[in-house]
């Protein structure tokens, strides 16, 4: 008798189940296919000559660093770097309150198995980052969802949820995933406030932040949380951990990230981190920080935001000369995204199969939701990303779909009676 | 009132301590100091100009693929590379078979993730890697611990303990680390036919086994599986997860470990993985890869065996020279580690604070004991690493800690009574 592996898996398995999106991405590798489903950089802005100029560097320079196991925390210039830059915003951060993790990812994986206990309420977004799901549902998270509307989260909604006393808040401020939209001035400080109030953290998902198209930069919940509460005792004491990453700036392939949290807090992150995988590459650190120094980071968000605005502005614009007036999407400031909200009756999945047809794609709203009770909600919106394609594809992908939307609504009206 | 984290933590983190490794090697920084207290391997075998070709191909050829998102299963070249080069010894796995981690700590995460259950019982060697200890005391697991001899797990005591239902075994048959000891062909034998029996699976941690000085390769449990229980549906009922690592090989830094293991178990770990990393650096993946192919790895790992080789027969005529009778020590056939047992009454703490004092270091034994009444046992080890430091400096190493050693054993005699 051999081993029945699926009857060995733990009870969080139960939680488990495939990404839509990963199997959609899989579907639509047809290069054939318009896809604005994934949440990719655009390649060519890859600043890939600084990338070969510095693996040069770093193996010429530092390789027995390099290619050595390295501190679990991450490699120190590189801590100091995101310290000293985080620190522009107001946060005065230091290299120990900054953990570098194996991408944004592994952050939320760290603070799911940090904070979650089985059956632990975790207020979100309704729609929320399909990614941040994932990661707490291992451990049991369940799900207090408040709705966003055009200037974030909808704050006027929280005192009940919070009331009932959720484990913390996870919450994306800026050009948010996958709702585009951007947390207003006065929805932050209440936002912080609130927090204080019932005693309720705030994950403060920041990985687009610096590709803001237009108006001014607002400021992290992490920094208001200082500011507005007089906390004079050190960072110790916070109530936000923010999270970002280099995956939209430089590079998502080399999968780095990071925290940044009172010390205690990264103390403990580090203890799980060193069970979860050592440390993050030295190599890919390394190589990242020598990219990126000396204000080359900088410099190339500029060239990111240049394109990336246009495209969004190409994708708006093409959304309002071919999208029926029965469709509404929102207009982002920043970031890859924007959420497209269907009239009454449609629904993305069929509409996807029916886009898919016509040789694009995007991802249905559904995977954005937990499932408390948004689960039709979700079948009314879908996502458009609009970093990836370059702009003729980006116009040619949007008539497609619009292609696909009418033929939907075409099928939504009652027949023509013919006599 | 602002929040007070400590108060939030999940219950698991009172099962998360610092692990004291961690703590040592922090010490043995200082330069003055011979350690022989990490599983470094030595930087001067690092393969750097490789390195330095395999980065400059890849950003030429392929850097919009290296630098963007990849798949969570991993770079499919290296997965074919890997899942060919384990078929040499019998295994017959496909690229399917084969999921590339972040290190083999995260194949370790994610295996916990996926089987144990708090209080889960987990049967481990005494003594073990403390980096499964630490990855699996995350999700609950208690410890069923069996003693090794020189010829690895003793078998012999298995019945029992495997009567009581662990989740599953966790073994590193070949030159263990901290013991230094491989599993005997017989033991092996016996294991794969106990696993079966009583149904209970078997993780194969192998992340030294191509680092032989001298003797015969032996089969891996992955393959004696299959050949003794004459399976012939297929890979994907075999009971035995295997876990390999480029880090002894090519690179700590890089992080890259797989797992080879049924396919409806590769799915799993998939789907847990995306949520804990997303994907390993397509970078890295690809980098390796470059590094490895055309027979490159095959040729580097017998300019490390060499290499280790000889520190080896340098650290055991050390010890035979230097160390006194009442100190024993194994004779590993391949690894990174020997492991030391002290005379009765000496304690390998009180010995490592003295070793400080003469500039040498080493990791006490007791880390590597999960605490379940073997306590005591383990501070009568430690544990020797004889990769990392260079020929002449192991001998003066081993020269000073015998001083150390004398002295400490000088204090457990009777003083002589003076007249």
């Amino acid at each position: 008798m051999s081993t029945a592996w699926t009857s060995r898996y733990a009870q969080r398995m139960k939680n488990i189940h495939s990404s839509a999106i990963r199997e959609l991405l899989k579907i639509v590798q047809n290069p054939e296919i318009i896809s604005f489903a994934g949440g990719l950089p655009a390649p060519d802005v890859f600043p890939v000559e600084r990338f070969r100029e510095a693996c040069r560097m770093v193996l010429e320079k530092s390789a027995p660093t390099a290619l050595q196991y390295g501190a679990t925390e991450g490699y120190e210039p590189l801590r100091e770097m995101i310290a000293r830059h985080t620190s522009r915003y107001g946060v005065k951060a230091k290299p120990e309150h900054v953990l570098i993790t194996s991408g944004s990812q592994q952050a939320l994986d760290l603070i799911g198995k940090l904070l979650i206990n089985p059956g632990d309420r975790v207020l979100v977004e309704a729609p929320t980052y399909l990614g941040a799901l994932q990661a707490f549902n291992v451990y049991g998270a369940e799900y207090l969802c408040v709705p966003s509307d055009e200037d974030g989260l909808r704050t006027d909604l929280l005192e009940e949820p919070l009331r009932s006393g959720p484990k913390f808040m996870y919450v994306l401020p800026n050009f948010q995933n996958p709702g585009g939209t951007t947390l207003a001035e006065g929805r932050r400080h209440e936002l912080v406030l609130l927090a204080e109030r019932f005693g309720i953290p705030i994950i403060e998902d920041d990985p687009y932040g610096q590709l803001r198209y237009e108006g001014e930069h607002l400021t992290p919940l992490v920094v208001l949380d200082r500011e507005n509460l007089r906390r004079d005792r050190g960072y110790s004491i916070g109530n936000v951990i923010y999270l970002s990453t280099f995956s939209k700036t430089l590079s998502p392939g080399l999968r780095l990230g990071w925290i940044v949290a009172p010390p205690e807090v990264i103390k403990k992150l580090v203890q799980l981190k060193q069970g979860a995988d050592l440390h993050t590459s030295t190599f890919g650190q390394m190589v990242a920080y020598e990219v990126a120094k000396d204000g080359f980071l900088n410099e190339h968000i500029k060239v990111i935001r240049h394109v990336y605005g246009e495209r969004r502005d190409v994708m708006l614009q093409a959304l309002e000369e071919y999208f029926p007036p029965e469709v509404s999407w929102t207009r982002p400031l920043g970031g890859l995204f924007l959420w497209v909200t269907l009239p009454a009756g449609m629904n993305s999945h069929l509409l996807f199969e029916a886009a898919l047809k016509e040789n694009v794609a995007f991802v249905p709203g559904d995977s954005f939701y937990s499932g408390n009770g948004f689960a039709s909600e979700g079948l009314r919106h879908f996502r458009l990303n609009f970093s990836n394609a370059e702009p003729d594809l980006i116009r040619e992908g949007v008539r497609r779909l619009s292609v696909a939307i009418k033929n939907q609504l075409a099928g939504l009206e009652p027949e023509p009676v013919v006599t």
